[in-house]
C-alpha cells in the first residue's frame, strides 16, 4: 500500500488521533492532523488519558516539555492502547538532553512498547542505549552525527532490536530512514527551511500516527513510509511557496490539505533488505 | 442592539476577557480577542484565577485539555465572577468523551451557573443530561446528529432549562442556534473549511464572551447572537480569502480586525419565539 | 558592538536559549528564536529545568500564566544559570495584576538577580516596588502611564538600582528605554498594529536573550539595545507587509529571518548618560 492509498483512507475514515504532546507545538500538531483529514484530540490528564486513548485509532506520545503528570498520563494511555490494539507512536523529544528525561523516556518505552518510534539520531540512540558517534543534542535539536546512510540504517535497525521491535523512523536534515530489525529504507530529504522552523519532527510523528491509524495493508512499516512521504511532499511544496519560516506552516497546512495523488507518485524509495 | 453596535462597543471599551482555556488553542483564542479589540488574559492557576476574574469584564471557562488544577481554578474564578456580576461563558469541550470530564463539567456548571453555554450538540446534551439521538462525539469533534433546525432548537431550549437558565449557543456545521428556555433563533452557517481547522468553537466562545462583556442592551441573548454574527462574518471572509486551512486563521484575524458595519447588515435572522 | 554584529553572531553560533515561558505564546517565542537563528528549548518541569539551563547560552524566565511548578522551575533554573554564568532575562508579565503573582515575581527576582528585566511600565514598577503614576495594568496589558521619555528613563534607572543592577528594557507603544543605574537610552518605537496582536513583549524578551547569549562586546547593555533594534526592524517590516494582525506574525518571522545589515544601519539612538 502506497502513500496515495493511505492518504485516501485517512481522508475517508477521519481517524481519531489522540496526542499526549509537548505544549510548544501542540496547536501546530493538531492543525496538521486536521488539515490531513484526521481528528486530533489532546486530552492530557492522567485522569482521562487512558479513557480517551481507547477510543482513538492511534496514540501519539511526544515527550517534549514533560511533566510528572504527563509521564503518568503517557504510561496509562500507552498501556490501555496496547491492550486495545491501538497503535502507539513514540517521539522521544529531547531524550538525552537531561538525565531525568532520558531515564523516564527509557522506562516508558520499555513499559508500553510503541509500534513506531520517530526521532532524530541522538534522541533515538539515547532512547535505545546505543552510541551515535559525533551526534549531539543541543536542547531538542540534533547537531553533527553521521550523514552516512549506511550508518544511519544500521543505527535504526539496532534501535529497533533494542526497543522490542518498534519500527524506527529516523530523520535528519538530509535523509529519512524507516527500519525494523530486519529491513530498512532510506530516502533523501531536503527542505533547508526546516532548520529555521519549530515542530517539524512533532508534526511528522503525528502524520505517521495518522497513517498507522487506518491500518492499511503493509502494516506499520508501510504506514511509516507513507507518513514520511506525505510529510516530505507537503514540506517541499511549502518550502517552495513560502518566503521564509513565517509562511512555512500556513503553506504546509494548505499543501497537506490539498495533496494530490500525482504529487506522491514516482517516489524514489531506496529499499535495502538486510536479510 | 445589533452586532454592529456591539462590535463598536468592544472596540471602544476594550473589555478584559479572562480565559481559563485549553492549551491547544489558547494562543489562537488570545489572538482572536486581541484582533476583535478586547484584551485577553489567560491566568490559569487556582492561586490567582479568582483575583484575575474579578477585574475582568467577562470570563471564559473552556473545558478542553482539563487538569485537576484547572477544574479548581474554574470553580474559584466562576464563583468570584458570579459574586461580582462578571458574565461567565462556559464551553464544555469534549463533555461526554470521558467519564471524568463529563462528571467534572456537570459539577462545575451546577456550581457556577454560567450565563451562556456554547458547544456542539453532543457536548451540550451531555452537559445537560439530555439525549441527542444519533449525535456522537469523537474526541472533541461532533459527528452525526440531527441536521433539523426544529430539533436543535428544542434541544437548546431544554438544555437552557436544565442548566438553570443559561443562554445556549449550539453550533454545528450547518446552523447556529441561540436559545434560552423561552425563545430561540436559528441561523444557517456554512463555512466548510471549518471542518479542517482547529479551534473554531473555542474562538466563537471567546467572541461571544467579548460581546457579553460590554453589557449592551438586550442582554446576554442579544450578545450571544451578536457574537455568532461577528464570528460568521469573519469566518466567511476568511474562507473566501484562504487557499486552505493554513491561511484560514491569519485571514480570520484580519477579517475580525477589519469588520465593517456594512458587512454585518442585513443579517437574515430566523426568529422563532416559542411562547 | 552594534545590532548587525550581534545578529551575525547569533546566526553563526546558534545559541541555545532556554525558555520557561507562558503557555499562551510559547510556540510564537520558539518560532521567533528559530527564525532569528537561535535554538529554542522550553523544558519547563522543576525536575529538569536547571539541568537544561546549564547547557544553554541564555535563559528566559517569562512569568505569564504562572503555576507553582513554574515558579519552582524558574528558581532552580535561575540559580543554576547564575552559578554557571548563563545570562538570565526576566519578563515580569502581569506583575501587579494579582497579589500572588506580584509576590512570587518579587521573590524570584531577588533570588536569581537577572541580568536583564524586560517589561512594560506598570510591570517593571510593580516588580521594583516603585510608583508609576497613572500607569495601570489590565490583565497583562499596560494602559495609561507617562508618555514622557524623561520620566520613563528615570523609572528604568531607579528600577535597575532597586533590582540589584539589572539592565532594564522598558517598552511601551511609543518608546523603548534601555537603562541601568547609571545610563539610559531611549528610542522612539512605533508599530500601532502591536496593540492588536498577542506576544510582542514575550518575543522581544526572547530576542534580547538571544543577543545576550552571544556575549558580544559591550555586554548586556549593548545586547539589550541590539535586541530592541532587531525586534523593531522586523516588526516595522511586518507591519508594512501585513494586512492586519493575522498576517503580522508570519511576516515578522520572515522579516527576522531575512534581516539585512542595511536595514539595521542608521539607527537613531538618543543616548543620555546620566553621570
Amino acid at each position: 500500500m502506497d502513500a496515495t492509498a493511505v492518504l485516501e483512507l485517512v481522508r475517508e475514515r477521519r481517524p481519531l488521533v489522540h496526542c499526549l504532546t509537548n505544549t510548544v507545538t501542540m496547536g501546530r500538531v493538531a492543525d496538521a492532523l486536521a488539515a490531513l483529514g484526521a481528528l486530533p484530540v489532546m486530552a492530557s490528564a492522567p485522569e482521562e488519558a487512558a479513557d480517551m486513548a481507547e477510543h482513538a485509532q492511534a496514540l501519539v506520545l511526544n515527550l517534549g516539555t514533560p511533566t510528572p503528570e504527563r509521564w503518568q498520563a503517557c504510561r496509562a494511555a500507552g498501556l490501555r492502547a496496547r491492550e486495545r490494539g491501538v497503535p502507539t507512536v513514540l517521539d522521544p523529544v529531547g531524550c538525552g538532553a537531561t538525565p531525568w528525561r532520558t531515564r523516564e523516556a527509557r522506562a516508558l518505552a520499555r513499559k508500553i512498547l510503541p509500534v513506531v518510534v520517530r526521532g532524530n539520531v541522538p534522541e533515538v540512540a539515547a532512547l535505545a542505549g546505543l552510541e551515535a558517534p559525533g551526534a549531539t543534542l543541543r536542547g531538542v535539536t540534533a547537531e553533527g552525527g553521521s550523514g552516512d546512510a549506511h550508518e544511519n540504517r544500521r543505527l535504526a535497525r539496532e534501535a529497533s532490536r533494542a526497543l522490542g521491535g518498534s519500527v524506527i523512523v529516523l530523520t535528519g536534515r538530509a535523509m529519512g530512514v524507516v527500519a525494523d530489525g530486519a529491513r530498512s529504507i532510506c530516502r533523501p530529504t531536503g527542505v533547508p527551511l526546516l532548520a529555521r522552523v519549530v515542530g517539524a519532527g512533532d508534526v511528522l510523528t503525528a502524520v505517521v500516527a495518522a497513517c498507522c491509524a487506518v491500518g492499511a495493508g503493509g502494516g506499520r512499516f508501510a504506514a511509516s513510509q507513507a507518513g514520511l512521504a506525505l510529510f516530505e511532499a507537503a514540506a517541499g511544496q511549502a518550502s517552495r511557496a513560502a518566503q521564509g519560516p513565517g509562511g512555512f506552516w500556513p503553506h504546509f497546512l494548505d499543501a497537506l490539505h490539498g495533496l494530490e495523488p500525482a504529487e506522491l507518485a514516482g517516489e524514489a524509495l531506496d529499499r535495502e533488505g538486510t536479510r
